[in-house]
């Protein structure tokens, strides 16, 4: 695998600033990039069975070309594993390896790796040295920012959990061409909200440039990069979240409930192709509230069909549940005061805002209208 | 129980300033002052057994007339209860109580329960707000001030956990009455402790006042402030313990020893006995080492024996492995480079140094001298 030149990002957050890498066979220099930060450390390596499969021989020499002999814990792949049972297994791994509060811990692996080692290292001698390997598009651009971290409850997802600022986040983005295409396009949807938030430029080089991302190539580590840098900015503003992160979360709320009313069966629908018919329904939505103009969801919409995603309720195998059943899944998650729900909504391309006092009623007309059991159109 | 006007001790923490309020009868305010805090706050209270059955109606009786009608979970008592088993049922009783992460979850009980609750309610959404109502007098000098939580593992004590620090500690001094003496004592071994380290006026007011202590009234409460001003001012300095905070170890290296020598025989040797023998070690040592007068050792041996407390090894009932094991179980704990060892020592009462290089041959021949089997002398 040769080696480009990365991309850096600097995450802005004080004393607990670190860099994002970004480029493709970084994995053989992972050793040199920790050590020359944490001089003499010592690791363990958090990773499961399918990224290890894949790639766990060229991480391990890329650490031992820095002088770092890992102590490695290999665990079942998929979201199961964000569970109290594996967290505990976690700790008693890395304590297991005798690591220090000094040392480090290394999520090698997709989201569900980095959210549970990251939980992980966050608890150890009550916090670690954290280092984020991200082998996913989707944790590349995403989960690997922000320093979220944590497990599912039996009572909801991501409910338990600490915030915890890696050291170092080191993207191989030639890891990716391992990647099933389903879950390349998946990870693209997060990618190109950011373009939606507030960088309508970058929506428009995606548009232009997409099919060159998906190929890899240096335009794969720019776009990346560039979803880095605006989640960091986001994150650098509000990074315990109360108030303006919440942008984050446009194409959620329609998509986690979509997930939901699909009882999280990954085979019809997995989390960025929720987000991505989550987007469009948020810029349709937006639209049909006078907010943005129909031109723009109609870009939206254009791009995602583009680029392989499914953008509209009817793209998704098998029933729905009717329009009343899926707002009863939207405020389910949330309170709703007086009938009002908080929706991330936008005013065109880019200019994403936070609506707080978005009527349910609206929410269900819209809702039925763009069933797919009450028409033929998205 | 009569409310006396309660004493204030803030803890300077920036934006995680915290108060301490300290008196006879407060519980019976908690409610006021939470809501005066976190108004329209809902709360879920964790306890254990002991705690519940002696106080709990009071502290329900408190909570409502602040209009806080809480969720409870009461869990047994002792330190077992500081296990991963136990947090997940925690965290599950505070998301069962469907519980936001504006809310507040209160500890009620001794360094048990504070430390479990603690950790639960920095994790769960993330960081809850917590409250302390500490009932042992260990606990309201010692671990509620200072943020940190945790749990064991079957490879050590207090090895995961998180920093949190509470909104608010609530120690009603009254609630002490019902400690059995020898708990009580184990808390005053903590609490001799600050005047130790670099209170010499409060160490001179407790050996004039300490009866008083143990009688209640106003002279309890003055204590425990000074004893949680005193802590608050090491944490303030040194929140996440990268230095100074090492300090609050005095007498806890010679004290873990002697509990893992006896193997955690509460029968035989509480923590804070351990303490109080670790002290009077640690003083002894220091006069050995000719870095403090004797006379000062001579002081402390006397003030612990007065209140009742062992301040020698042949106070511990029972058989003690002999000096060269004793040495080995405080090597284990630490990291030794080159025979030397990090240790609390003194220069006199309230003159309490780290001291880093510590000679091992040094300590064994101390350890020794002062083995019961050796000799009769302390």
């Amino acid at each position: 695998m040769s080696v480009e030149q990365p991309v850096t990002v600097e995450v802005g957050l004080g004393e607990r600033a670190y860099d994002i890498l970004i480029g493709s066979g970084l994995l053989s220099r992972v050793g040199a990039e920790i050590s020359s930060r944490l001089p003499g450390t010592r690791a363990a390596v958090i990773t499961d069975t399918n990224v290890a499969a894949a790639h766990l021989d060229a991480l391990k020499a890329g650490l031992e070309k820095g002088g770092i002999q890992p102590a490695i814990l290999t665990l079942p792949a998929g979201e199961k594993t964000k569970s109290f049972a594996h967290l505990e297994e976690v700790v008693d791994g890395i304590l297991a390896a005798r690591l220090e509060r000094g040392d480090v811990v290394i999520a090698f692996g997709g989201g569900v790796i980095g959210d549970l080692t990251g939980f992980a290292a966050g608890i150890v001698r009550r916090g670690m040295n954290f280092v984020q390997v991200p082998t996913s598009l989707l944790a590349q651009v995403d989960s690997s920012v922000g320093g979220k971290t944590g497990i599912n409850s039996p009572r909801g997802k991501n409910l338990v959990g600490v915030f915890l600022q890696p050291k170092l986040v080191l993207a191989d983005t030639g890891v990716l061409d391992t990647l099933p295409i389903r879950e390349f396009r998946a990870g693209y949807a997060e990618l190109a909200k950011y373009g939606l938030i507030d960088r309508p430029d970058f929506f428009a080089w995606l548009e232009k440039n997409w099919a060159k991302v998906f190929a890899g190539g240096p335009e794969r580590a720019q776009a990346i990069a560039e979803a880095c840098r605006a989640k960091a900015d986001v994150v650098a503003r509000d990074e315990f979240e109360t108030g303006d992160r919440a942008l984050l979360n446009l194409g959620h709320t329609f998509g986690h409930a979509l997930e939901a009313a699909t009882q999280y069966d990954g085979a019809r629908l997995v989390h960025g192709e929720g987000v991505a018919i989550g987007m469009a329904l948020a810029h349709r939505f937006s639209s049909r509230l006078n907010l943005a103009s129909p031109d723009d969801a109609a870009r939206v919409e254009t791009h995602l069909r583009a680029v392989g995603l499914p953008w509209r309720m009817s793209d998704i195998p098998g029933d729905l549940p009717d329009a009343e059943a899926l707002l009863g899944f939207i405020t389910q998650d949330k309170k709703v005061s007086r009938g009002a729900l908080t929706f991330i909504l936008t005013r065109g391309i880019g200019q994403a805002f936070i609506a707080k006092d978005v009527p349910a009623s609206e929410v269900l007309a819209f809702l039925r209208e763009n069933h797919p059991a009450s028409s033929k159109a998205g």
